[in-house]
This record gives structure tokens, C-alpha cells and sequence, in this order.
């Protein structure tokens, strides 16, 4: 049984490789017919998906899913006209495949450019959203990388309906059959399959809870692109217009509880705490948050709950933040150094020096000044789709598009150029 | 005693991470005279490191050394003006941190820009060429990283010598004291314990035998930067001119053996396999290289040995070669993607659209047209100093140099800007 699906697991894996060297020099036309002409035949074929859904529904309960939950995992004609806009989003990007990132001659007339390709084959984990499997493969086909999906249980009727319609545009546009495959089995062990094939794939992109991510970079052999949870910090510097940071503060906490760009940590210079944090508190308050402070922010927090060392190690995901005092900007730099997630941090300020400081200081993928810390995401970014938001700093931070799947190569071009 | 160790490394790496936060916004200009002071400096102590080398040099053939490699291992004045001329160049180099890869503004006027900055902190083990010691912690230390170097035992006292120079050196100008620290224990178990302090330390990098990256790849819990050796190939074309084929193939074959860019395997088309063919075993057998060659060949290689399978799948690093003819570029290719291992491959034509298709169809960190495959080396190709040549697609490919060493973060800058 296990040799079995090993064995299964290895075929769509190789399957995958061959499709990725045909992929790596696909001309974009054929891979923008394959995203247009798919988003049409996705809406075309509505009444399919949603049948395929309603198995995927009637199942969900037996899973124990949430209300909110099934309601992700719920599809209808407006969210399959999503599905197809964000193909269509897609096959509007610049391809990134053949951009030459650089390019030179050396003395003696030896021409050399630095040009852009497809890391090859890309392992991609996620939960159970089926849109989340047109857009990956949309991402993923664009780059010129061939994907081998596997989507949570939840989703899986839904998420092969959609494969086998992107499958047919494929083979009739001319994009390799295997570009895009959804692993079919439910079985956990397949995932530990996959992840010793690092002769076949080039990267794992693991999305979901922390537990799995932390599984998969101890399992995987081959890179793996992490997405963990931010623990991200507000710091209202001694400068800050007060009701500016409110209103960030605010933003970053509220606008969308339980997301890794989310604020969990407030920091607060000395000399502007007692004008800022009763108007910060309030208006927390007014929002349900719970406010966990240090000994310094409790006299002008009502009602807050004194703070252990371990609130500020905390990525509460909810509605609680924790509030720190400190005496300068440099201190909180190392209080984000030591707590922080390195995920997005933000300074409000009206001091173009502690601006400067700030950013200078604080090693995270992205750092704002006088911005909420929810910005962090590609879409704000105007970078296009994305498939995850890097946690890490090896090959690509923050937002992965196009461009974090790809790598590149040196062509060199001489006339018989002998090295002496 | 495991646990006095376990507590060594890490009290090591704690202290390269809070070095390589005040190497991060380091100014060029501490970083550049921290470079050319330790040339100076390096120079001056000359009989100091010839002392110290000579205890090493001692105790060489105690450890079974070469004479090759007790010739790598030998420093003299000479070689210690060289080791000053390495930092030179690097302190000549422009400095990558800080650079803004991409900026722009976005609808609503919040301004992101894309800034270069350094990895942090570099585990460095590495083979028993004292040099090797000062370059790494030149090249480390210009991009913004601290260093852990574990240097091969039998340079030991050389290597702690210099090391020695270049803190004195730092403790003069306000580089951090830890920027570069020597591993001073020679115990092997210490590398384990380095390799689990992800936290710490956030890329290692091993130079040395295919055994010893494997086990850091395998062991490792941070990213690693592989350097393999490459089955390198030379494809010469149906439209290739007889002599330039001859010469590169010469050259990329014979110009130092036992390289990791040196040709291992001659692709040839059967329409110029006739003509030419018996120039190139000529020339060849003039070198003293055996050829391992396939049924087509045979009849065109006067003393050619039949090669097995595995002859296409080896990297001989000496003076063999493996010779197999082809039907077609594409065919080529094939045989590329099947037996090569992605390091340089080159294709000798006189055909366009044939250079244009094999760069395309050829997925490896250098893809030579008419040149040399020894080429592929920084500084041939003008990149500067180089810490390695990544056999890696994910993060670096290819030389990798001071810009390979960084990562970037996105600095946003708003004016309270919130996200609806």
C-alpha cells in the first residue's frame, strides 16, 4: 500500500519535471490563451463546479468544519466570476520568464547576460479554498513552473473540477498536460512522499496553520518557501501626530483580526505616552480589544490587564495587543529584535530622522512609517496575485508573485573564447 | 563536555547575530577602511603569519596531506601581498546594501521601495587554504554579514592568526567585535551544533568534497548554499566550425583538470561527427585525456574506450572524457537534462537559431555559446570576489558574490495611511 503510493506519488512528481522543461520555454502567448480561455470555460462551466462543491458541502460537517470555514469553502456563480477575473488579473502580468536582469561584455568581447527562468516544479500545500487552486496554478503556469497541488480534503471535489477544466483548455492551447496536477489521494503520508523528492521538485510552498509549516521545513529536502504568522509592532515615536497614530493603530489591530500582517504589539516612546495612550486606549477599547500593558502604560490604560513576558512574545491572531513603554526609538529596535516575527513593523512619526533610524533598524520584510501595518500584502503592493507571503529571507520576502518563483541563468556568448 | 561545546557555538553564534545587527546599517566607508587597514595590517604581520603557518605546516604531514596540499596550505610574503590585494578588490567593489532594487508610488500616494540588505549571519566551513580565511571574511563582512568560519584543521594556526589581525584591526576602525569570529574548536560534533541554530545563523555555505555538503544539506536546518562539482558538456552542432570546436573543447576539457567547471562529456551531431570528430580525439589524445565513447563515435576515435551508462553520468574531475553522438540539438538537450547536474554546458555552432535554442532548452547556471566552459567563474565574468559557484536554482545560481549574500526589505512610506 505505502510502495503504492510512493510509487504514485513519484509518477506525478516526474511527470510534473518533464511538463516543467517544457514549460521553461513556452512562448507567453500560449500560456495567456491557456489563463483567458480556462477563466472562460470555469464560468462556462459553473453548473459543473457547483455540483462538484455541493459533494464537498455535504461533506464538510462530517470534517467538523466551522461556519466560517464553510462558508470559504462554499462556491457560486459570483465567486467562480472571481476565480476567472483573478486568471484574467494573471494573464494581464508581464511575463517574468526571459527577462534579462543584467547584461555586459567583458574586456576580450565575451557578451554575457543574466536571464530569468522557472525555478521548475513547485510542491503547493494550502487549506481548503477552492480558488486558491485556479489561482496557484494560474501563478505558477505563468512563471513557467509546472505545479503538483494538494489541497485540503475539504475542497478536493471542487478543486478537481476546476483542475480537469484548466486540463482541457491546456491540451487544447498547447500547455503540457502535467503542468498542473492535483494529487488525488487524501492520504497525510503522500505529503512525506513529496518531500523527499527534491530530484523532481524545486520548492515546497506550504500555506496553512504553523504546526504544518513547522512539519514541512523539517521534512521537506528541497528548499521550502515559510509562511508563518507576523508578530507585528506599532511604534509611536515621541514625534507622532496622536491622531494619526490612533487611527493606524486602530487599522492595524481592527481592520482584520486573525491575519499575520495584523498589529499584536504597541510600543510607545516615554514622552508621548501620556498625551497618545489614553485616546489609543479608547479607541481600542471601543473596538473590544483587550489591552495587556507593562507598568508604565497601565496608569493610562483603563481597565488594562497587567502584561507577562510572554504577551509580547504573542501573536494573539484575536482580539487582545499588547502595550510596552519605552525610553527611545533604538529600544524599541530591540524589543522588536527580541519579540518581533520580523514579518511588518511600523514607526508613526513626524521626525524624518527617527523615520530613517527606524527603517534602518528593524530587519523585517517590510517596514512602514506613518502606514498601517495591513498594507503588507501584494495586492496592496501592486505587485499582482500572490501565493504567499515570505516569513522568510532566503530567495524571496514577502509577497511571492510571479517574480519569487523564478530564478535565473548565464548565457554566455563568445567566438571561440579559450579561458588562459 | 558535548554540552561545553553545544554552549560554545552557541554563545558564538548569539554573538555573530547581535554583530550582525550593527553590521546591517554599518556605514561603507567603516566597512571599506576595515578592508584596506587589514590589507595593511596583514602585510605588516607577515613574519607573525609565516610563524603561525609554519606550526601548521609542522604538523601537515601528521595529517596525511598532499603535496599539493601541503603547497595550498604554505603562506609566504608573496602569498600574504596577495591574501592584502583580495581585500583591496573587495573594498573597490560597490556596496550592495542599501541599494534600491525597485520603487514606486502607489494610487493614494504610499511610496514602497524595495531596499538591499544583508542576510545576517553566514556559517562558513570551508577547506585548509588559509586565503580562503581572509576573503571570506572580507566578502561577509562588505555585504553587511557577520561570519562564523570553520576552516579546515590543518590551517589552523594561520587562519587564527589572520583572524587575529582583522579583530584588531575591526576594534580600530568600529567594525563589531564578533563580525568574524574563527571556530576555534576543531571537534566535528561542533558543526552539528551550528547547523541546528537556525535562529542564529541564517545561511551556511560549505566548500570542500560532495560528502561533506551532503551532510550539511542533510543536517542543516537554515538554508544552504551548495556548491557541487558539474558534469559539464560541450555540444558541438551540425553548423560548428571544425577548429574553434577542437580548441574549446581542448580548453574547457584540458585547461585544469579536476574543476568544477571543467568538461566532462562531448555531445556531437552525426552530420559533423565524420569531419569532426577525429581532430578533436587528436587533440585530445595529444592531452593525455582517455575517451569513453558510445558505438557512433567509435569508428571516428582511434583508441576509444566503449563508455558504459554510468560513463554519461560521471564526473571524472581527471583526464577522461565521455564522447556520445547525437541525432539532433534537441536530442542533445535530452541527454543534458538526463546525465548533466545543471552546472555549465556549452554548444559550439555557427547557427543562430541553434545558439538561440539551446540557450533556451538548457537549464543550467551557465549556458556557454562558443566559449570555454571554464568561463563560468566570478571573476571571469566580472562579478568581483566570490565566496562559491551555487549548483543551487533557489535564492543564488552560479558565482555567488556580495550581492548573493543579502536579502531585501520593503520599506513603505505613508502619510497615516489605512487600509479599507
Amino acid at each position: 500500500m505505502s510502495a503504492e503510493l510512493s510509487d504514485s506519488c513519484l509518477k506525478i512528481a516526474t511527470s510534473a519535471k518533464a511538463a516543467s522543461r517544457e514549460l521553461a520555454s513556452l512562448d507567453t502567448t500560449i500560456k495567456d490563451r491557456w489563463l483567458l480561455e480556462s477563466a472562460d470555460a470555469l464560468i462556462e462551466a459553473t453548473d459543473e463546479i457547483i455540483a462538484a462543491n455541493e459533494q464537498d458541502l455535504a461533506a464538510a460537517s462530517g470534517y467538523g468544519l466551522s461556519d466560517a470555514s464553510i462558508d470559504r469553502l462554499r462556491l457560486d456563480a459570483g465567486r467562480i466570476e472571481g476565480i476567472a477575473t483573478g486568471l484574467r488579473e494573471i494573464a494581464a502580468l508581464k511575463d517574468p520568464i526571459g527577462e534579462v536582469l543584467e547584461g555586459f561584455t567583458r574586456p576580450g568581447g565575451m557578451r554575457i547576460e543574466k536571464r530569468r527562468v522557472p525555478l521548475g516544479v513547485v510542491f503547493f500545500i494550502y487549506e481548503s479554498r477552492p480558488n486558491v487552486t485556479a489561482d496557484a496554478a494560474g501563478i505558477c503556469v505563468k512563471s513557467g513552473n509546472a505545479v503538483i497541488l494538494r489541497g485540503g480534503k475539504e475542497a478536493m471535489h471542487s478543486s478537481r473540477a476546476i483542475v480537469d477544466i484548466l486540463g482541457r483548455v491546456a491540451a487544447k492551447v498547447g500547455v503540457p498536460e502535467n503542468a498542473v496536477q492535483l494529487v488525488g489521494t487524501t492520504d497525510r503520508a503522500a505529503v512525506g512522499h513529496f518531500l523527499k523528492m527534491h530530484e523532481q521538485i524545486d520548492v515546497t510552498i506550504p500555506r496553512g496553520g504553523e504546526g504544518l509549516i513547522r512539519r514541512v521545513a523539517a521534512e521537506a529536502t528541497m528548499p521550502v518557501i515559510k509562511h508563518y504568522d507576523g508578530n507585528c509592532h506599532v511604534y509611536v515615536d515621541a514625534s507622532a501626530d496622536v491622531d494619526m497614530a490612533v487611527n493606524v493603530i486602530e487599522n492595524s489591530k481592527c481592520q482584520r483580526l486573525g491575519v499575520c500582517n495584523a498589529c499584536e504589539s504597541l510600543l510607545i516612546h516615554e514622552q508621548i505616552m501620556a498625551d497618545a495612550l489614553p485616546a489609543i486606549a479608547e479607541r481600542l477599547a471601543s473596538r473590544g480589544i483587550e489591552m495587556r500593558v507593562d507598568k508604565r502604560a497601565a496608569a493610562h490604560v483603563p481597565g488594562g490587564v497587567p502584561a507577562t513576558e510572554e504577551d509580547f512574545g504573542t501573536e494573539y491572531l484575536g482580539p487582545t495587543i499588547s502595550i510596552a513603554v519605552v525610553d527611545s526609538l533604538e529600544e524599541a529596535a530591540d524589543h522588536i529584535a527580541r519579540y518581533g516575527s520580523g514579518h511588518t513593523e511600523a514607526i508613526i512619526t513626524n521626525d524624518l530622522a527617527a523615520a530613517e533610524r527606524f527603517t534602518d533598524l528593524v530587519d523585517s520584510a517590510a517596514v512602514m512609517v506613518n502606514a498601517s501595518t495591513r498594507f503588507n500584502d501584494g495586492g496592496m503592493f501592486g505587485l499582482g496575485a500572490e501565493i504567499g507571503i515570505s516569513t522568510d529571507k532566503f530567495h524571496a520576502r514577502g509577497p511571492c508573485g510571479l517574480r519569487e518563483l523564478t530564478s535565473y541563468k548565464y548565457i554566455v556568448r563568445g567566438n571561440g573564447h579559450l579561458r588562459s
